[in-house]
Parts: C-alpha cells; structure tokens; sequence
C-alpha cells in the first residue's frame, strides 16, 4: 500500500458494530463502536453500517485513497453471493443479501467475509503468524461459539461456497450433547463459553460442587469467565470443567492436525484466556492422538522461538481486535473467487 | 505434454510394486508388476524399483522423451525430504531416505509422493473429478488402513511436512478402538478392513451371530469382503457390521465437509465397493451432522448429473491404477514445494 492510502473494515457481531479506517502504516486511525441494533431488524444494521463507512470516507479521503471496503459478519455466508444462510447469532438474518444491500447503499464495492475467517487472516498478517514468520494457519475463536479460519500462503481458504474452516463443529464426542449446529458432539459443544455455562450447570446438578452451585446461585447469569476465576482460585469442580474443555481441544486439534499439517494453530476467544488451565490436558490428547503432531512436536520450547518445520499451538496476539484488523486487511488479500470451487458453476 | 513424451509411475505397496510407462494422449504405455521383496530389505526393494524404471526408459526413450519420474510410497513420508517416518506397512524403512536412495541410484530427478495422495491426484485428473469437471476434491482410500488426499486446484496439498490429507485418523469414536497410528477411535479403527475384520470378530465373541461364526470357524483368514458378501445377501448381523462402517464414514465425512468445503469426496479401496450396504447410514450421519453439507445437499440426484457448488460423496472411478496413474502424473502436477510450509524454514 503506498503513502497515503487507508482501508475501511467493518466487524459485524451479534452485539457490536465496529467500524474503522485503518492504514498500513500507521495500524488503526479511527474505530467506530455501535451497538448492533438487531431489535430494529437487518436494514437498519446495514444502515448504520453504511453510515459509518461513509463518514470513515469522508474524512480519511482528504488525505489520502481508499484502497477498499471489507466486511466480516458471523456466518454461515454463502460467497461469493455475500448472501447469510440461518445464521445462529443473527437471528432473522437467513437469506439476507449482506454483499448486495451493502453495494447498493454504498455504490461500491465491498470484500466480505466470515468473521472467523477475517479474525484468522488478522492473526496471521499482524498478529503471531507475523511474530513467527507464518504465514499459514488455523484459527479457533473461543467465544459463545467456536468459530474458525483456515490462512494458506497468506489467503483465506475459503472453500466451495465459503464455509471452509468451520473447526467449531469437527466432531469430539460422537454421542455427545446438541451442538447449535444441528449436529451433536461438536467442539463447539465443549469448548464454547456457552458450552462452559452449561457444563457448570450439569456439574451442579449431577454432585456436590459447593462453589459451583455457589456462584450459580449467587449469580445465574455467570459467564465461562466466572467459573475460570473459580478453577485459578483451585476449586477441584471448576478445573475438571477446563480439564475437559482442554481435553476436547485436544482431541479436535488432533483432526485437525492430521487432516492439515499446517505449521501453526492459534486459539484467541474469551475462553482461551483461559489456557494455564487449557494447556496441560490440551497437548496430552493432542500428542497421543496425532502422530503428524508427534512427528512434528517442536518439544518444551513450545512457547519459545520458532524451530522450522514444527508443529505450534499457541495464543493469539491480537485479541478482540484481530476480526476488525482482519476486516480491514480484506481489501488487500487478493480475493479473486475461492479455492476449491468447481470448474461447472 | 506434446506428442511423443511420457513419464514413469512407481506405484510402492507393501505386496505389490508396479511401475508403468505413461503418455498423455494413450494411457498407460506398459505396466512391470513385481512383489515388493519386504524381506530381502529395502535396498532389495529400491533396486528392484531402478531396474524397472530403467527397462521402461531405455524401452520408451527412443520413441519420445521421458517428462520425469514419479514414485507413490506409503506413508508418512517427509517432504521435500523423501524420508519415510515409521510407516505401518513397510517395518524396518523408519527413515529411509527414498528420494535421495532413487535419485542417486538413477542420476535423475524423482517426484516422490504419498500414496494416498496419488491416488487422489489419479482420481482428480482422470477419474471422477475428470467426469465431473471438478479441480479439487478429498480422496479416502479404504483398504488395510485409511488413506486419505487432499487436491485443490488440481494440485495435491501436502501441508508443512507432507502429512496433510490424513483423513483416516480424524476422530470417530473418542473413547473407541486403539489404531495403528497410536490414537483411538480414528476413521481408519472403523472403516478399514483390518476394522471390519475386527469388529467381526468382536460380534462373534459378543452375541449370536450364526453366519458370522461359520465364516469364522471355516476360514480363520477371512476378509472383509467376505463379510460383505454375508451382508449382501441379507445376514443382519454382517449388515450391521456394515451399517457401523458407514456410520464412521459419514461421521468422518460430516468434519471433513465441515472442515474442507470441497465439492467432491470421493471413495475407493476394496471396502468401498461395499457402496450399497454403507451409503444409506453414511448419508444418514452426514445429513446430520453436517450444516455445511446440508446447505449444499444435491438432493436425490446425488449420482446424477454435477450440479454447481452442491456437495458429492461418490465412488472412486478409477479402481486399484488411481495410485499407479497418479504416480504417472506427478511429474506434470507443478510440485514447486508444499502448501502451507513455513517461511521460516
């Protein structure tokens, strides 16, 4: 990007509404935070989307040109349509033309993408991929759900209809609990915060967790965080509930290993602040169930510098920024169409 | 490739080495098969290799010219390297150096590849992703263990070391049988022949199974296709057996689609001439386990004509030469070094 040159990125959430214009230079220069009006319904989301954008453009035209618009919103999105299909945490959303009402208010176009997929691509550009000299990667985002990215050659993989790299929902424990998916089972189902809320509650109910049942009395909107703090204080209860999380990152890394042999797989999310109590159980289930990652285990100094051609599971850099920075990289990832599509269509 | 040039495939197994001639325009020229001489050593087995690539070369060089060599091994195999790590199915080769072994035994250059890995390339480029007019797709290869390739693009994707596309070792049954690889509860501990043979011999000992143990009793080395047989010709017993595998597939197949978003997923290996019997509990599984397949369902003509940007889960054309044509065809499939590698290195 030459001098003087800045992108828009948008970080469409459940919640909130982030928009900014940042420049490669300089990082981020201006973020706009709304509160993601889903009350008022999809056009008046989009509304304020467009609105952000276009005083972003205004202001930042004057001194320099806008390389481009990108867009993450949580999936499932259908590319290149840009079109949400049932998307869980966009309730009402299904069938909604995100691409198409966004380049019609604005009369531009726009990059769009997967919010999994563009925190991943942030991760990989600005965040540990960049600390580490890699550029490919599998992301997992611990948050009310599982989301995930794949990052190849310094691209996102999109797949055939742009829903590769859905990590969240390989499957853990085949007969396991309901996944919001549809499915049962699913990583999703047991590393997601949400999965921690309700693992803390069926610990309640199935022994005698004094803590436990403490909090949830005392609080019963308590969050994975809250039952986290209680596991770092060494309540016995609280930890099994990380002990098992941990074990099914574990298990779904090793899939995940075995199938990509990729150099590098970062977990970011509220809950991998969670990863002193992670760690342990996580490598355990990881080295005796993929042999790629035994074959590749870059030993002790895991945390350490980077040795070439070994296998990393670490943190993310980034933290709650990385789907904005990733958004805002959009316009400059080259997506010409997706890898892995079929040559009929 | 222009008039007059062909390769040579290797195709390595642990009973069979087959090394073929091969020319765009005619196939396969001609094809030496030899048994791999396990016990004379692997010097025995790589000389054996030389000699039949330098029959078809001296044989074939006056008509055209040789476009290079390709040799499908079993796996793991480290890339670009050409180092066997401790493969299952060729005991005593743990780091046997096969690329620099063959390349100094010949003088010339060798494009070394998995074996799975081929048979996906094979399969791609002149089987079913030929038919179909589909560039990437995610081969499983059912025979004594569970190969699996990844190729997008036209092009096989290796991973960091060569050990992407390991599909027969993604999770199945958490807690299930112990595999080869040193996991448990792997596709492959279900859906290879070695499985069905197992889990046989599991339901002989566990319930009444009458046809089951006559088989058992009668011949103590019987096969899984045997067992096929039984259940074809309605045993419940054997049919469940069968029902079990593919439930495993599509259990499998349910992460991979999540996980990949390839359009094609095709089956071979002598398991999966068992078609008929599994696919009714594979799509079953799949279907609900996977959103990403269901969003992209072809419906009831899953056999029928390629629709654009739906999901097909299909049987392998090209039977037991996709692995040999594959291994004929790397020598065009632009190997300039691995997918996801990392830069570091």
């Amino acid at each position: 990007m030459s001098s003087g040159r800045f992108t828009i990125g948008v970080d469409l959430g459940g919640t909130n509404l982030r928009i900014a214009a940042y420049a490669e230079e300089s990082g981020l220069l201006e973020t706009i935070l709304l509160s993601t009006r889903l009350r008022d319904g999809r056009d008046a989301v989009a509304a304020d989307m467009c609105q952000g954008i276009r005083r972003l453009l205004d202001r930042y035209a004057r001194a320099g040109s806008c390389a481009g618009i990108g867009i993450g919103s949580p999936g499932p999105l259908e590319l290149p349509a840009g079109r949400l299909r049932e998307p869980p945490n966009l309730p009402g959303w299904d069938g909604f033309e995100l691409r198409a009402t966004i380049e019609g208010a604005l009369g531009m176009a726009v990059e769009i993408e997967n919010d999994a997929n563009a925190a991943a691509l942030g991760e990989c550009v600005l965040g540990t991929g960049k600390t580490r000299g890699i550029d490919s990667l599998c992301m997992l985002t611990l948050g009310t759900g599982v989301g995930g990215g794949i990052i190849l050659d310094g691209k996102i993989w999109h797949g055939m209809v742009g829903m590769a790299g859905e990590a969240g929902h390989v499957n853990i424990w085949t007969d396991g609990a309901p996944c919001g998916c549809g499915g049962r089972g699913c990583l999703e189902a047991y590393a997601s915060a949400t999965a921690i809320r309700r693992m803390t509650l069926e610990m309640i109910a199935r022994e005698n967790a004094p803590l436990l049942a403490a909090l949830g009395e005392s609080n019963p909107h308590f969050t994975s965080r809250d039952v986290a703090e209680l596991a770092e204080s060494g309540d016995p209860h609280a930890k099994r509930i990380f002990d098992d999380v941990g074990r099914a990152l574990g298990i779904g890394l090793a899939s995940l290993v075995n199938m990509l042999n990729l150099p590098l797989y970062v977990l970011g999310g509220g809950v991998a602040k969670a990863w002193t109590l992670l760690c342990r159980p996580l490598f355990e289930e990881l080295r005796r169930r993929s042999y790629v990652y035994r074959l590749t285990d870059p030993g002790e100094d895991r945390a350490a510098e980077t040795k070439p051609r070994k296998t990393y599971v670490v943190l993310a850099e980034l933290g709650s920024d990385a789907g904005l920075l990733g958004a805002c990289l959009l316009p400059f990832a080259n997506l010409s169409g997706e890898t892995g599509g079929d040559r009929a269509d």
